[in-house]
């Protein structure tokens, strides 16, 4: 059934509201249905961040399905909770609508429903539009995070080790795969791939577990690719890099199909973007401890006094970066 | 220049946070340029609100400028902050992006940072993004509200005097001007009618008086139109309403264009969306004291038991609430 003939956006955002609305309690002391949502304080620091999707730009609807959509549009953000140190607790979703199916928009809430859940984040309130020009959503999340555990961009020193989570450059791969063959055929080839890139899974409890050492000297999410932002870590703490290309933690999925796409596994990893890892470093000396609460983190390079940022090849040959990804590129 | 030859998004984004992004002190501890921004909690009670515009549904480019277009996306929200009681204190931007002109970006911002400014709000974060789709914006605004002054929309009693602000159906009127006239035409007609459509003023000093008299059962703003707000106000507090078409506020400005409108000035300011007055009720025996804390505010009606919202003409006719208004209306 279209919006239009369920009642239009007003019965849609009242649908929203009794299925997907956080209950009162806890520090929510008003959810969805007034003019805004009212929130009691802790002694945390709160953490705000907000991401905005747009049709045909950040997502195409003949690439991805309504739940996955969801699932990402939140879980960027919870993404970017983590990279603060910090744990999600409230989201407020925006959403612009053309005259869509309604089963549009279930699916879409049932993938921000679940991410949000199995984070412990809760949907408290939000604005539900019209859109003449496609798809759009903005998500903004509230989190909180003790003072002391915040972790900034800032703060990484020559010396510390760079370290990321789990494997690079999936996300890339599995687009590749996307707008080569299509969402059925992709999922045939690599179910792993093609989720990495649709349903990333924010990395909360791994960053709440790095910044508990009290080592982390600096953190962020990988979201522009780790060349444009290891340079903005860097850039952002007065620092160079290091990063070898041989210690880029790589899948077996995107090692297979990397040739068929026409691409260099080191080079996908290096620069696609999306892949919601955390990138963070600590003193060398505290390698061993950050690696034992992530275990799933690899050592990847070291940061250097100067401001270059280099990728290390195994011939021993020094190049810059290359450049990082963008989205649907011709 | 356009994006693309200014650097694209990140120089846009570099831009923002240099001009426009709030200074760290007070409770911001980290703004613009990281993964989140970070917060020093209060011991109030936070206040959040989202709105979404959408290009060609919530404006057009033909009938706005870019400095009124920020303006009023932060308006509406900070409007939000104001209809709980609370007090607005830090935006976060996304904004979606064609590739416009960059002046069209700075017009914008100029507009988001005036309103911003002028009710002590700091912009503190956000996103800004390519969009294939024409201009998007979300802002989400934090504020904060002492528990005891918090005006939810679900307090009404039978009983209580309906009092708004100012005037109603200038905006609608306004709207009605520019779609017939276009903007510089509409202007030499009526600026007050144009500007009360297009940098509408947030009721902040008049909300926060209300509830300082410590009487306000029920507030809220008025965004969709009287007839459509007062009956969510109604709703929310299980009660009905009576509303005195003669008692509604009507500005020189709209009495004086309604003709050409053909239109009815009592229906537009029963009906007209956007107004971004307040609503507000309270005992009877109390309105004395809240016309006193608001000078601008009328009493248009009263609260009734039952469900039923109606409008009392001046012959004494009763009929149902006019149905509201509509985005660019065919």
């Amino acid at each position: 059934m279209r919006i239009s003939d369920f009642g239009g956006e007003n019965a849609v955002i009242k649908l929203i509201g009794e299925r997907y609305g956080a209950e009162v309690g806890g520090s929510l002391v008003l959810g969805i249905g007034d003019d805004a949502a009212l929130l009691r304080d802790t002694d945390k620091l709160l953490v705000v961040t907000t991401d905005l999707l747009v049709e045909n730009t950040h997502f195409r609807m003949d690439i991805t399905e309504p739940y996955l959509l969801g699932w990402k549009s939140a879980a960027v953000n919870i993404s970017d909770i983590a990279a603060m140190g910090g744990k999600p607790a409230y989201a407020f979703i925006s959403m612009g609508l053309p005259d869509v199916d309604t089963t549009v928009v279930e699916g879409i809430y049932d993938g921000l429903r679940d991410v949000c859940t199995a984070f412990h984040c809760a949907i408290a309130g939000g604005d539900t539009v019209g859109s003449s020009l496609g798809i759009v959503i903005n998500v903004t999340v509230l989190g909180e995070v003790e003072p002391e555990l915040a972790a900034k961009r800032s703060g990484a020193k020559a010396g510390d080790a760079i370290i990321v989570t789990n494997t690079l450059g999936d996300s890339r791969a599995g687009l590749g795969l996307l707008l080569k063959h299509g969402l059925d055929e992709s999922r045939g080839i690599s179910l792993f791939l093609v989720e990495r890139h649709l349903k990333p899974m924010p990395r909360v409890n791994e960053a709440r577990a790095a910044v508990r050492t009290g080592k982390v000297h600096s953190m962020m999410d990988l979201s522009d690719g780790l060349s444009m932002d290891i340079t903005g870590l860097c850039t952002a703490s007065g620092v160079g890099a290091r990063v070898h290309a041989d210690r880029l933690p790589i899948s077996d999925d995107l090692a297979g199909v990397a040739e068929s796409l026409n691409a260099d596994p080191e080079l996908l990893a290096a620069s696609g973007g999306e892949d919601y890892e955390l990138l963070l470093t600590c003193a060398a000396s505290d390698v061993a401890m950050v690696l034992t609460a992530v275990p799933s983190a690899t050592v990847i390079g070291e940061i250097v006094d100067g401001d270059a940022v280099r990728l290390v090849h195994s011939s021993g040959e020094e190049t810059p970066m290359p450049s990082s990804w963008q989205h649907f590129p011709d």
